[in-house]
């Protein structure tokens, strides 16, 4: 694995500042954009800095040495080794780690670990929602708090999630905080209704297409451009040591599916999946450090005869992969039936689940059908199961949904999810763009994001036809960060606008670099720009002097000339 | 002029057909699709073709001669030369159109023309919307119905969109045809509420950039991708005969902005502009064949300290010219003061006008306020007046919006605008994303297209940087393909899912070439996916065999082998 230090370079014109806890010690990351002056007839006048929400952890504090072959500082074991309710095993719990540890075909591969997994101890109730519910603010209640808040404070508007806040909405189970103590390199952030909308990227090799680097690569640039969670979804080759390289470089929370990797451990035969084997999959995953595992849980007998009615049947590969398994075994879902062990495991290690939609719709012609409404209301019934283990629970949703029937959508989810945060792919608002889906499904995503989803699933303009590479990666995270961001606004939120008026007040003031420096890819904006041009002319190509209205609308309302 | 083949290649997999008229002798251009069969269990099952809306006229018509020097067939001379309420001048009528033609230097930029202009014979109402209210289907009104149903009479939904509804929604002022008889290369399209949603799409040089084999180039593409009206927003040197050259090319109508031109005229020095030139600027691209002006009438001197207020101030071009026009010769703006003299001009050659929103908000922070709804007011008076020449009206609209205040600018639209149609310029839901605003407005857009918006005007990726290229446009237009049609499907136009559900079964049974012939991209689908893969494989490199849903959706549900 090479060194990459493209990654670690700062952005322009700004630094990582940390502001400090005041219920804990610790110190919450954020980007501080320094703006230029405004110059008008002669004057300097100061514009002072913004600070960003930023997800690109470590990477971009110039004080701190980054080696992908080391990984991520551990900074969260400073607060995880203080709990007296976690206890540090002497060695994996799985035999299937245990196995590929000890596989020395695979030593030239593996990332070089040197430290033992965390659990709880026994009878110990560990979760940030079982903490939530006795009352307690954790390290990690605060940091969420500290960090929604960074613009708001800027802003001077009044704070108002504050860590009681954040506890209290963790406790009802209306947001997630997804932190396994086994991921102590990530930085805490929330999922829920009441907070900044987030995005996920997905990653991962398939068995078409893998290389392990590549897929790290991905991975990194996804947190610097602005992934707030990541999923591995691999199902190729060595999805094991794949896994472990992403955890130990990933800055954010990271997700999986673990019924593919169960599956390659049956060699593809869906049918001979089996509760052994997926449960060790689950233990080999939360001890690796995975912070949420999708579950298709919710899929059940009753359910596939209603697919069976629809134009593009099961589109989601782990909903495909237990609806095959029930059909060849006659026997309901096991993931259904073992819920309640399932929960048992993941409340160890504060894995959230995410409640998969094994069936959501595959075009605009199944949106909103029998099969997906009847599978949401089961998987509100595994919600209360979930939360009665304090195990934190995330709603996946759809999939192609034309725009009138989003909202349906989304006020279904919160009557029989019971509130508990939506988590959606797109939705896509049609079916007829396949290379440019990142932008059919930004549109429902913008949306839903406003009625009320939690996170977005990003898409990439690759959906339907391929594998992504990086730049896929880059314009389908910056389809979705417009996205969510357009909502964040669209909901009110307090802090939203603020990156909005500055950067609006700097394009009217032609300060080209901060207008840059404040765009979410200030290297596309440059470079779309030319480089050539940033200095100085108050105007650009696409108008010229005479026809720059801005310009023009500076001199009409007696402004100052910019110079 | 060089000639340009790769304009002319038919799409893969289609055919150009004809819809021949019941009223008039005309031929309405349609795409046909040709499906491959579905091959299950070795037994093969024709899908049949899917009809499409097209917009690149002859250019993928195998039988029809192209060349761009000499511009594209007149054929609907054919209709317009049997009127008997238009006459053929035997000179031009605007005195800067025969300056350039006698101009010797201009000789080899000069497209060659051999044909004078049509205008109303005196004392004629020639307006679409004259003849509408006179109760007359005209072959444009019987075009564009046929033109509306051809995907709902594949469907086999009974057809509503008949000539004579076309004629009482033209009659209204609900909708417009903009067909100028002096660009007869144009197929005639409706923009209306009723109807599907349409886009705009601006090409154009500037000062700075200026090409007109290039701008010709670019015109010509954006109609091949799905471009329904044209604006030429030329600032630079030769808009003349740029203009000529775009137009005497265009399949579709095109629309300018005569300020723009008859500022170049006065040596870009905004308080010189008049009335005289102005008024010569309308007649010599009313002759060339422009089919809507965009006019920045409902500026008013009343407007101006509401837009000192703002953020941002005035970011529309014409907006601020006549703002800083009134403001140096401290009076009202001219093209409010004479706009019945403009009515009666656009009224001899049926130039519809678009009343330009010179108020239209530069930012989220400017959404809705005063200035912008106090300008919509007077457009809306203004309306009333072009209805009583005659004139067709439609009104442009923002801009910069939040998700939130997008329904309540559209329902203001129809109130006080008198339900003519709206052509909003996106809007933009954020701010933030330079080098993205074709994402970002592409959600504005098709959710104001869903409430009711009848045509969206395109935005690029290098809005608020810098002239679009050809690679650009392609993205601007996709982006607002998917928009339109995205609210087509919301609006439940009858024939909008038509191709949604046709690619959705495509894909579902591994059809990937007809997936891809019916997408809004073809190339691009396909270049995606990988050339080498087309042939075959019921799966794609995204999931791999093991993890293709939809293969294992169609055993689940006992559908038969796909080969």
């Amino acid at each position: 694995m090479k060194e990459n230090k493209d990654i670690c370079n700062a952005f322009e014109a700004s630094e990582k500042v940390y502001a400090k806890g005041e219920i804990h010690p610790i110190r919450v990351g954020m980007r501080k954009v320094n703006l230029t002056d405004t110059v008008e007839d002669g004057v300097s006048r100061p514009n002072g800095a913004v600070l960003l929400y930023d997800t690109s952890g470590f990477y971009t504090d110039p004080n701190v040495d980054i080696s992908i072959p080391k990984g991520l500082p551990r900074f969260r074991d400073e607060w995880i080794s203080k709990r007296d309710d976690l206890e540090k095993l002497s060695e994996y719990s799985s035999k299937y780690s245990n196995e590929r540890l000890k596989d020395e075909t695979l030593k030239d591969l593996r990332f070089q670990i040197d430290h033992l997994p965390y659990k709880a101890k026994p009878g110990k109730e560990i979760t940030q929602m079982a903490l939530a519910k006795k009352g307690i603010i954790t390290p990690e209640m605060e940091y969420v708090a500290i960090r929604e808040n960074q613009l708001i404070e800027k802003s001077g508007i009044e704070t108002y999630i504050t860590p009681e806040f954040v506890r209290q909405e963790v406790a009802a189970g209306r947001a997630v905080i997804p932190a396994n103590p086994n991921h102590p390199e990530a930085e805490p952030m929330i999922i829920g209704t009441k907070f900044l909308v987030k995005i996920n990227t997905n990653i991962g090799n398939s068995a078409l297409s893998s290389d392990i680097e590549k897929e790290v690569e991905k991975s990194v640039w996804s947190c610097r451009w602005g992934g707030d969670t990541l999923m591995d979804l691999s199902t190729g080759k060595h999805i094991h040591e794949t896994r472990e390289w992403i955890i130990r470089n990933c800055p954010v929370p990271m997700g999986t599916v673990p019924i593919y990797q169960a599956l390659e451990k049956v060699n593809g035969v869906a049918e001979n999946l089996n509760w052994e084997v997926y449960k060790d999959t689950l233990i080999e995953q939360c001890e690796q450090g995975v912070d949420y595992f999708t579950i298709h849980a919710g899929l059940l007998q009753k359910h596939i005869p209603l697919a069976a009615k629809r134009m593009t049947g099961i589109v989601s590969r782990g909903g495909s992969i237990m609806a095959k398994w029930m059909k060849e075994n006659k026997t309901e879902n096991f993931l259904y039936t073992r819920f309640e062990d399932i929960c048992k495991i993941l409340a160890q290690y504060d894995v959230a689940v995410s409640l998969g939609d094994g069936l959501r719709p595959g075009s605009i012609h199944d949106a909103n059908d029998e099969a997906q409404f009847g599978e949401l209301e089961t998987l509100g019934e595994l919600t209360k199961i979930a939360w009665k283990h304090n195990v934190q629970v995330i709603i996946e949703g759809p999939g192609h949904v034309p725009m009138h029937k989003i909202k349906e959508n989304m006020d279904r989810q919160i009557e029989v999810c019971h509130a508990a945060p939506f988590y959606t792919l797109g939705p896509l608002t049609t079916d007829i763009a396949p290379g440019y889906d990142h932008i059919t499904s930004a549109i429902g995503a913008a949306m839903i994001g406003w009625y009320g989803t939690a996170m977005l699933c990003y898409v990439t303009p690759k959906e339907h036809l391929g594998l992504p590479n990086k730049e896929d990666v880059r314009n389908g995270i910056m389809a979705y960060k417009i996205a969510a961001h357009a909502a964040d606004i669209a909901k009110g939120h307090p802090s939203a606008m603020v990156r909005d008026n500055a950067l609006s007040t700097a394009r009217f003031e032609f300060r080209w670099k901060d207008q840059f420096n404040l765009s979410i890819d200030p290297e596309r904006a440059r470079e779309y720009y030319g480089a050539e041009k940033i200095h100085g002319t108050p105007f650009c190509t696409m108008c010229g002097p005479n026809f720059c209205a801005m310009r023009i609308s500076r001199e009409v309302s007696d402004k100052g000339k910019i110079e």
